[in-house]
């Protein structure tokens, strides 16, 4: 029988019959401040699914390996079991959000090359923000693997920052996770959605991703299926263009 | 006539004649919780310029560069005028208070190798903790320059842990700050004392520095007197031992 391993903010984790896959289900939920805030929106599982999997099908069709293995239903993905490291990795093109709050700056400067920000996952100590010396000496991850996995998301920096682009928006912050398969490879794993990045549409700078829930300006599951329609056009013009 | 520069929480900095040199001036007064704790008492500047004087007159025969020149009366010392860098790098070797709250570590777990952390000095900002790609994409100081200010925090550890161990203490962590020389090179700045480090009595634990003042455990000034005799007397058999 199937078990349920895990429960996220937004997804769960269920073991299938192959100890090596598992099945994520997206939820209908959504949180802010890490987890104080929480709402239910009725098809947001579904948006956030379908453009996560859009996404890392992309990244795997140009070289990026990742835990994802196929969309299962509207809610549903298999993907590759692996030990998690317990890290956010943030990258940042643009000043926004916690970022410009923390550091005294106006939202919307242009950041003159990313800025690479790592987050200790821990609810109860409110993923604080951590550097790599302390990450190596407490020995969450060596130097070596923050290396693979920084370079993995400068790569895929360069593969979405176009992209988005091409579908008016601007990538402006990203959070990526990263586990390891039973054989060691570092690969991407959890999601990528609009729950975990800024888009903010080119011209207009209206706000794309969970911003629109965080600060209550628009619809959440429309926001989403506008960027998934704008998304699969970009990806559709892109290949065409190959 | 001389112009004050500055009031800092523990001292004042004031010009001279000389505009390549400043005469800085300790105050009897501690502040804890970034100023929101803040008492006089009497003789904590003398005790703490003694330390302070000592210390960096110790490093500046073991070859760093510093902006020290001479102490000037119990209170005063004479530097070299530079422009600071806005930050704030902390060493530790063992884990200890904010960095073991932040990370939910138990105080007193021996570090296998010393994490380094950056603060960025704003008071209004509550002196947030940043990390190197931010320190270069914001422009506060280049790699190079980090790679060389981190390269005399190595060297200082490595000339003082042992240093406090011959005064029976345990250099747990301490803070250091840079300033630039007009001709651009790089020297160790502000104060080396126990209101910018932690020291742990070998074998008892004890606090010896400003964490009695933080946590109310014993007279700041009378501490800091032993420190300055414990290290005067370590320095004395470290010569003798050369």
């Amino acid at each position: 029988m199937e078990k349920l391993l895990y429960t996220g903010k937004a997804k769960q984790m269920w073991q299938t019959d192959d100890p090596t896959i598992l099945r994520v289900v997206y939820l209908d939920q959504a949180t802010a401040l890490n987890g104080k805030k929480k709402d239910r929106f009725t098809g947001k599982g579904r948006a956030a699914n379908a453009i996560s999997s859009l996404v890392f099908q992309y990244l795997i069709n140009h070289g990026i390996e990742t835990h994802f293995l196929k969309k299962l239903s509207p809610t549903e993905d298999l993907v590759k079991k692996c030990k998690m490291y317990p890290l956010e990795f943030v990258t940042r093109n643009v000043v926004a959000g916690h970022f410009a709050s923390r550091f005294g700056l106006d939202e919307g400067q242009k950041l003159t090359e990313p800025v690479e920000e790592t987050f200790y996952k821990s609810d109860n100590l409110d993923d604080p923000f951590i550097n790599e010396s302390a990450i190596v000496a407490l020995k969450i991850a060596s130097h070596d693997e923050l290396v693979r996995m920084w370079g993995i998301c400068e790569r895929v920096n360069n593969l979405l920052t176009p992209l988005f682009k091409r579908a008016s928006l601007q990538l402006v912050d990203f959070k990526l996770e990263f586990g390891q398969l039973a054989d060691g490879k570092i690969v991407l794993a959890d999601e990528f959605s609009p729950d975990n990045c800024r888009l903010w549409e080119l011209g207009t700078a209206r706000h794309m991703d969970k911003d629109v829930y965080r600060r209550q300006l628009a619809d959440l599951t429309q926001t989403y299926d506008e960027v998934y329609d704008r998304l699969s056009s970009a990806i559709k013009e892109a290949n065409e263009n190959d």
